[in-house]
């Protein structure tokens, strides 16, 4: 079965085409600047050229029209018809309290998805703009919506909860939900075949760290607690996101400077964590660089970052009552050799000991970084989001059928 | 030397009598509802019935003359003269950054507690009436004030700075400060005592449990990182503040609720909690006795509370890459058998080992609840800020003799 996977922003929208017979790559390729008039189309036939080209696309339905007609273009296409594709997979950003795991989309499916637009303003309403793009094109094909948030959704009670008045959670939803399950999920189950170890018996604390950057401790396969929130803001420091703070400094500044609610959290979602404390990047190659090269302001950032991430290694460790397994995985867990090393140099205490020319090597495949001694193991597990939506996707039309 | 301590509130005011020479308490007692017209005076002194009367108390000062004429009275009274008194102490919430230890009061003190109002809109102004109101009394008599906020002045840059534009530190210094310094500096002392250890040996975890609570690393006899932040609402759960929180959930709850800045303030410290989750209390013992009687919210209450506690207990055992001590104190951690049992019984990974018996031992002296082969030594010490303020005094004002 041939599976198309599309991650729908408010002006983008990628895609991979799945062969899932061995879960290959066909394609792969990006909508940038949808509803501009210079849209840019970037596709990558496998084994073919990238393709490039600008063209008015001003909604999502157009987008997907485009990439249908380059999938099965006669000189950069990789099929020879539209119908070979069985089904499209969505990622979706909030699935709320609503979903614990993937769904075949249907009418009361769309309607939850809107009912969430609200704690998911940015997201969940371009993730209905990918949904009603592909159905238009591709009306007869079964289209699956695979969450960020599904796989924590068996956090407990204790984890989920805030703190605060119980009717903001009945009238209004306020909780932890989370987000980059699917990441977690992959990353945490990878580490376990890896180890050749049932991922019941391990207690696994998965390190998701790319712009955006959540912990999850996974018990048992499931996960019980992770550090972004209600939103994404919370938990450890991003490339542009605070992270953890006193909630009371939130209206102290918007009183000191007379910021609104949407310029308040602008300001700590896209004008805080690395490039606030670096102000030269929120990209932690370029923290480094400028570290190395002595800059004090990187150096700082740095080891902010640094240290907030062990922290939470460490209460997560609280949380399980103990780790086997860290697993690093994204932009920066799966490339930043000098972070890991900085992060494992301090927990020595747990067991940890990292094998410092392990940590050194790059490769694509999942492998160990601890040493053979080491009472935790330490891994570097590549994630692949877009590989979980072709499977669930998959797992569920295939169901269909039987 | 005798030292009058002295803790003073918007409208009230605590005091203690100390005589150096063996740390006595020659008498306590405590003002309450100054400003109303039926304000209560309630005082102890050492050996001799308590006393209480209500008379009209406008102000501090008159508060603080009705203490003093209480002190020497010929009935209640425990001093001959009020010239016996050489010293006040005064508990004072912020120092901000100025203040890394207690100072002698004179104009600059005073004008940078001034200027710290903004910080502490609650507090500082409270402990400037209670120094003003002793200086009148008592113009000759050399006054010292003791900071909750100093013994934190020793964290380190990456410890007490947000990821937020760094403006927002230069202009209106928003870092963390902590909170119960005195408290914590005064436990961990005394744990290393018991323990006869040098403190510069040792790793310790300071819980201060009461119904405000906060958590301390102290690593070489120094604070490197605390629980409560910019103000006293980060952090734990506490008996009416939520602790930890999404930020983005502060904006949106005003969004949804219309609540201005002073309302979400008030929501998040004095209406959030054991208070919220339990729907019944903010106080422990109660909490404790819903959950032995089944209660499911103040079982939830309970259980939130212990996990959001270990889970800083992790993050502290990682931030000093391990941890030889813990040490319980204040209201909550020094009565609570229940929730220390709870706590340790999910550190077992770091080597802690409760002996029950033990834990079930009340007692007004600093105690071991760790089992004789426990990796970490876990105590329970009385902590007693009024006699850390009194020493701090008594030292102080000896010096300026010398």
């Amino acid at each position: 079965m041939k599976v198309l996977v599309i991650n729908a922003g408010s002006s983008s929208l990628k895609y991979q085409l799945y062969d899932m017979k061995d879960e290959s790559v066909l394609a792969k390729g990006l909508v940038e600047r949808i509803g501009m008039d210079s849209s840019i189309v970037t596709h990558k036939p496998a084994g073919l050229a990238e393709v490039s080209e600008v063209s008015e696309i001003l909604e999502h339905t157009t987008a997907v029209r485009k990439v249908l007609s380059l999938l099965t273009d006669k000189e950069h296409g990789v099929i020879g018809s539209v119908d070979e594709i069985e089904a499209v997979g969505h990622r979706v950003v909030h699935g709320g309290e609503y979903f614990g795991e993937s769904a075949l989309v249907d009418g009361d499916v769309k309607t939850k998805i809107r009912q969430l637009f609200d704690l998911a303003p940015l997201h969940n309403p371009a993730s209905m703009m990918g949904i009603k793009a592909a159905e238009s094109n591709m009306p007869h094909v079964p289209q699956v919506v695979v969450f960020d948030t599904a796989f924590h959704q068996s956090m407990p009670e204790n984890a989920y909860l805030y703190a605060i008045p119980r009717v903001l959670y009945k009238k209004h939803k306020v909780r932890r939900y989370g987000a980059h399950g699917t990441s977690h999920e992959f990353v945490s189950k990878a580490a376990a075949e890896f180890l050749d170890r049932p991922i019941e018996e391990l207690k696994i604390i998965s390190c998701h760290i790319g712009n955006g950057a959540s912990l999850t401790a996974v018990q048992e396969g499931r996960s019980i607690d992770t550090s972004m929130g209600m939103t994404p803001l919370e938990g450890l420091m991003m490339g542009t996101r605070s992270g953890d703070l006193d909630p009371a400094i939130v209206p102290y500044v918007m009183n000191k400077e007379e910021l609104t609610v949407n310029e308040v959290n602008s300001m700590l979602n896209k004008h805080s964590g690395l490039l606030a404390i670096s102000g030269i990047s929120s990209d932690m190659r370029e923290i480094t660089e400028g570290m190395q090269k002595g800059d004090a302001n990187s150096k700082l950032a740095f080891e902010m970052y640094e240290y907030r991430l062990r922290k939470y290694i460490g209460s997560y460790a609280a949380v399980m009552n103990g780790v086997d397994v860290i697993v690093f995985t994204a932009g920066v867990g799966e490339n930043s050799v000098v972070l890991r090393k900085k992060v494992c140099e301090n927990l020595t205490y747990l067991g940890v000991e990292l094998d410092e020319e392990l940590n050194e090597i790059r490769s694509g495949e999942p492998r160990r970084i601890s040493t053979a001694n080491s009472k935790v193991q330490v891994l570097v597990v590549p994630t692949n989001e877009e590989l979980v939506i072709a499977r669930d996707t998959n797992r569920i039309v295939q169901g269909l059928k039987s």
